[in-house]
């Protein structure tokens, strides 16, 4: 039979960055093109505890149907937990759901309808890129600067698509760029967005992982117009591979969000959940993010040493205060695909920005950088080589 | 912010089961409303030994994100597994998705456009009809028979319906009627899809829990055109909090619906992908599930030898060769509503089919009893009650 695919679907394209992982997997390659959080701070000896424990004294509960909403006492806990940034829970509630990306999934399900327009970061996290194009949104995409979105940009963005849904963003150490959304971006973006009746989709996969600088309150402390939803993530401090975030949202789209996850895969697994509830009340969670804090703090700073003894200054990178990634950006806005190439002929993998464009037919001066996987000798011999081509590169340009 | 809802998820209403399911946890009700496996079937000591070797083994492969795919010897067993069923690898492929409900969630967005017409057996699985609901499909049942829809039915709704794009059945003890598609109106029915290039999605959460009659081939074990999406469940086998099944479907499919999971939820939870594996490889996995059938034998057959000693014997009820649920019809098409609030007033929880129709405004008959929760004694007592409910309404109505 021959399909016919949904518009929806037959629009997203295959990701370069799962191309390029295929090359990552060659054992010669140095890769800082992934973006998975470094495997020194899972949590080994505890999950296995916990599992161990809960199995014993409640195993019908952990293994039989759960409800859509999460398991009540982690809700609880993480409203408890967020409370104390700032979020106000009168006028919000919380759902535990399957990692930050379904929160968008979600978000995207209860709101977009095909041929809305939804304003994003640009470059912006390219696994919610796809979400919206697979409920057929408009992608319209605002330029980044280091520290958040060009504003004039946004504003015009605004002024010219009326029908404009929601905004996505990564305030803190942003992906791929590695920025932080300043204070002052932060309040402005939020009056815009308020006073175009606009959305804001907050992700904030990476924020538990400030190693730098002074944090931030999320934009939902502040979110007096009930407009902001905010996505949080257990897979950077307990592990991916649990499956498990957390969306925050008003209060009355609890029935329709709550039915999007109903329809969707029911609920999320439940033994994971009491996982991340009994570590999080019962262990040294802060304890255990300070360590984890320490591992990428060590981690980019090794990288931006390198960096700065081995790039060609005219090479400029962002210097993340927290998250995995850095972005390096060619001079002269030139596309950086050739040199990435090049780099990959080298034996060092990074992503091109334009994987990241809300238009993938764009041009992207940057280039992403992982610091969290790599080996601290990875780096040093990568950067090594990145740095003599950056050197080539400019040579080459005169 | 007044939040404008998508189209797709206004249309779709909070279930009726779940309004129900609150009258469910008054310990003085007798619960036949649930769906749940029983736990007395979960393997938790083998659950927790795979889980403390595979952490001590494997710690990272089961904690860092994984392949969207699913879990490789996992995907690659179930292959095998079900190649002994009579399915082609030649020409399929298969993912590990969140359940069963996923893989309904992601066929839907990969091949259902806003308008396309979705059929369905009428009652069906109110899960997978809110998926199709939550995609703006347009529903339209066909009428169930005892072993399966009526042909006829199925034959004039392809007629009118040029634009279906699915047909959505569960041949194995279907939910709610608890019957069974039998062999001839299986070919029948994908002969008529196959004229009229509808795809059939295949659901067979049930299927592995077949306690009496003779197993019949999945219509995927004939799919000689390529049309059948095949949907299993590990939560019926294994735990309902896995959150975990498979997706059979035609290769060529394997791009969009890979992407479709990417951006829903990146990967399913691989620790428990590879207790599933281990399990089914390294333990007596016929045996645990002989176990189980054992336990949905009894309950059942000690259901319908209550039922039919005590209902008036004009009210018509299936009887299961597996699954979890018997459905009741009242004599003359009569809505059952009334009747179901009756027993509720006298302490005995049913689902009214109208619950389970395409059309959430149309009357039905019928109502649904599970009996895996119950106890035997439960049992007993509530079928003495709804018995007694059948000769008071039978005589009210001479």
């Amino acid at each position: 039979m021959d399909f016919t695919l949904s518009r929806r679907i037959s629009g997203v394209q295959g990701s370069i960055i799962r191309e390029l992982f295929k090359l990552g997997v060659d054992p010669n390659m140095i890769s800082f093109g992934g973006g998975n959080p470094s495997a020194e701070t899972f949590p080994v000896a505890e999950i296995a505890e916990i599992i161990d424990r809960v199995l014993k004294d409640n195993p019908i509960s952990v293994l039989q149907y759960g409800l859509s909403e999460g398991y009540p006492p982690l809700r609880e806990y993480m409203k408890q937990y967020l409370a104390k940034k700032g979020i106000d829970f009168e006028k919000n509630d919380l759902l535990i759901l399957s990692g930050a990306q379904q929160c968008c999934d979600l978000v995207t399900k209860a709101l977009v309808n095909e041929g809305d327009v939804v304003l994003t970061e640009d470059p912006a996290f390219i696994g919610c890129l796809n979400t919206f194009r697979t409920y057929g949104a408009k992608l319209v995409g605002v330029p980044m600067e280091d520290d958040g979105m060009d504003l004039a940009a946004l504003e015009a963005a605004l002024e010219a698509n009326p029908n404009a849904k929601l905004l996505y963003m990564i305030p803190n150490f942003q992906n791929p760029t590695g920025g932080t959304t300043s204070s002052e971006k932060r309040a402005k973006i939020y009056a815009l967005c308020a006073a175009h009746g606009v959305a804001i989709y907050e992700d904030d996969p990476y924020g538990e992982i400030r190693f730098s600088g002074t944090p931030l309150p999320p934009i939902k402390a502040g979110d007096s117009e009930g407009i902001v939803f905010y996505a949080g993530s257990f897979s950077k401090v307990m592990a991916p591979a649990f499956r498990l975030g957390y969306l925050v949202f008003p209060k009355e789209l609890l029935q329709p969000i709550t039915v999007g996850k109903q329809s969707t895969d029911v609920h999320s697994n439940t033994l994971l959940q009491h996982v991340c509830y009994e570590y999080m009340t019962g262990y040294d969670f802060e304890g255990h993010l300070e360590k984890a804090r320490a591992v990428y703090r060590k981690k980019c700073a090794h990288m931006l040493a390198e960096m700065d003894a081995k790039f060609h200054p005219d090479i400029h990178f962002t210097r993340p205060e927290g998250g995995l990634f850095i972005m390096a950006y060619l001079p002269g806005g030139k596309d950086a695909q050739p040199f990435v190439r090049k780099g990959i002929e080298k034996g060092v993998l990074t992503v091109p920005g334009v994987a990241f464009m809300a238009d993938t037919n764009g041009v992207s001066s940057g280039f992403r950088l992982n610091y969290s996987m790599p080996s601290d000798e990875q780096i040093t011999r990568g950067i090594d080589i990145l740095g003599a081509l950056t050197h080539d590169y400019l040579a080459e340009k005169r």
